[in-house]
């Protein structure tokens, strides 16, 4: 248990909150383990919470498949590459554990918060974060030239939307954390660090 | 009827539209004589879509009342001066007609876009806009001294915690405008200028 | 008549001004039907105003021929991309409205003003504002390869010295109206936003 | 004499120019032993250098009296803060040269040019320089409060008039000087650096 | 093992090194369990190397006494706060570890790391923090008020060497690794990470 | 004699400090004319000295031959050029003094500080300056391809290392300076700025 508060706002308690949003967050605690702050600080808005909560599960829970190339771990590096540049502790630390059990890679996730241009990725990888910094830092500049290059690099006018659609939703999501002071759990820390899991 | 291109994206036609959606567009230009480009270019992704129009509709569409003390227009306010802070074109020319509009002030929008520090508004908008702009340009600095400012001027929490959400939506917002190359409807540009719109 | 103060520091009654100065003054207020703020303001100064006028009129009020190629209202687009990025509301608003006149185009202005890179210009417009933004930002990284470039896009050295002076000029401009916090006037802000103006 | 070339654009030669303002730029070399380059380098367009001149010699050549407290060295002081700011190799030399004449200080010019903060300088200058900074390099924040501390410390308001037009005139002029690439005489470098100069 | 190169530049191998060097590596690794890469990738010059280890033990291996009041722990704060500001990965990872270790916590790292501002530290590690920071970002701004500010806080004048010298030390240090593309060790990444650690 | 403080900090007087650094000191002294601020200032740290005074020498006293081929004039064109940029006052006119001596270029140290993209310099070393502004300033950004423009231009890999080693050292060093308030001597100033010197 943690006794510091995990926003600058009030909390709901959890057996205060509307059916729906109660049951999904008991569906990730029976999943996780742990209920993940966000979902509590949130809920103090529950018509916010819920619009959050969809937007967020239809950018990060797609599987490659058709014009869709990219992976639920490459989502993730794109959330942990701007949130750190956007010096968002709760995004930077819920995520990079996320990064780090997607990837299947207990490094990846520190490489990329502290400068994604010297982590272990792939020059794919690498033209993918590009953008989404791009996107995140200065998006007013993105022009016709940005398209054609990550096309020549195989991403899919679907893929390009979902980077681009990534870092716009944690810009926002950043700035939500922030300014509530969001704290992250403790758990994920340690999450996804040491090779056995389980 | 305006031939160039809304999105760099593939825009859906109206009719191909998922029913929920269709009919809430169809609900706004009976309204408003138009469709806004935002509701056609980010029909691309339905879900998406969704949760974008819920979010939106939550934060913007909240009258004075109880803990709350921020006005429609005021909401505007912040929506346009973020929005030229990221050079959001669209944003800034849909918003700022809307800013018009709700304030019944033809000079505003123009005034807050560019500088909002010499615009027509109060002390107490000022410190509104000026919370709104580091939420836009530097969350990460946001402090409790912040916050015990804009509470000495009149803010109750719930105020703190709109400004602060909407200001983060349209960092959203703007960067999905800015990389889709969302084209203002034309309308817009004139709309709310002449004193007796009607 | 606008109540608001126009500057920060006294304003001469027309009247009270020198011949040379009220006659300029009363030649525009008979074509434009009102006295632009900037006359007034900075009659505050005569020596200094003679200067400022007639370094203006050099530089905005000529038409292409010879190696000249640069339109007035190209002129103007200058003038509002690069007020735009110095955040000065009386460039935006006053050179706005002279924009939309000139270039017959009630938009172009508001997209110029916001992010010329989403504008209504031609590439060669685009070329000329990324230089005149190089000159109003950076300067001092203006090298003999951007010469060769604009060059390239069929701009003449005179031209090139058109482009780089009037962002020159108003960069100076742009400082001078912020810091006294001059005024648009408020007919400027709907000034060739209505097709048939007359 | 300089064999490197004094501007990216044609220099005229002191024979052709206009009677006025050949003898201006004797008048100068008379009193100075050279002629600065910038009298050539802006000559090639003969109204903008009338302009030009008179916008100088009405803020710089103004000694104190009355409501006005700046001596002329400070006035040079601003140039040199500022130009340094702007990484304006002609500016800063020659006027550094300048402010070493009026100030009979050999040291003065180099501190003011890389770190204002740190130079042997009156806290009164000192507030002066950070004023003329700010509008140098963000005069869109320029606000009553930094107003009403400028009178604080002693200086009127057409003081402050002068400030920020210094400040602003080399806004431009650093420009102008940067994009021809204009080029300070080798006599600059070491004029006003050695105590008995006469 | 690592396959991966630990630097841009040829590494030596520990028995090719000055006796001196390899015992100091030794005598690390005998404590530590591992060789940290920056032994091995700056002994390319071996002088070099000398003055860089002698530098940082007696920067960072200081006990508080006397007029020193800064623990290690605190020291290795300093170091992760600015390292992250300056996106250096070797010094974020390595440096971080030993901070988890001096100040026998498992988050503090990661909160520093990403936003110092939201960490889990007292008022007066935020103002050391905060002056950490100003020195590594913007020390030409460093003024007589920082240090009254800082004494009031309860710091010595020692003290203060040490963290400017620290943040200084660093900004060296950051660039080293930053431009040999230096490789944190992997054993770093969750050393400290785990509470009965032994 | 200088009756400024030379530190911020306590100086120690030439015969209080330890023999070596004693006689480091007088060394310099016979051989200069005056002792350098620098070396009394950082003596209230004797072993902090030390390493500086290594690390500068392993640096900034080699001479061409073998893999290395910058000069020790090039070499000082780096420090001024990042102390300028890092507004470093003692750097700047110390380093700019032994740059004019060691280039026999009386104007070079002036051009290099305020704007060394206009200086009277070799194509190869614009590269030089580029790369290391690069490392002062956004090390972070380093990459393969850097180092192969680099590398196209003539430069070794033992020539790369140095221009990145003297950035990051003065990186240090300038920081040291601006936060210790170093006053330069007054006798750095005319150094090397008359021809025959001697």
């Amino acid at each position: 248990m943690n006794a510091k508060p995990i926003s600058r706002f009030p909390v709901p308690e959890l057996k205060d909150l509307p059916a729906d949003i109660r049951e999904r967050i008991e569906a990730v605690q029976s999943k996780t383990g742990f209920v993940p702050n966000v979902f509590l600080a949130l809920a103090h808005r529950p018509a916010e919470w819920r619009a959050f909560v969809s937007y967020h599960d239809a950018l990060m829970d797609k599987d490659p498949g058709g014009a869709v190339t990219l992976s639920k771990a490459e989502r993730e590096m794109i959330v942990v590459a701007t949130s750190g540049a956007n010096q968002c502790q709760y995004c930077v630390v819920a995520h990079g554990a996320i990064l780090r059990l997607r990837a299947r890679n207990p490094l990846i996730a520190d490489q990329v918060a502290v400068n994604y241009r010297k982590a272990d990725i792939t020059p794919r990888q690498r033209a993918m974060l590009d953008f989404a910094m791009q996107v995140a830092l200065e998006s007013h500049t993105v022009a016709d030239a940005d398209f054609e290059g990550l096309r020549a690099q195989g991403f899919s006018d679907e893929d390009l939307w979902d980077i681009a659609a990534i870092a716009a939703f944690f810009a926002m999501s950043n700035r939500l954390a922030n300014v509530t002071s969001m704290r992250p759990n403790d758990e994920f820390y340690l999450l996804g660090r040491i090779a056995k899991q389980k």
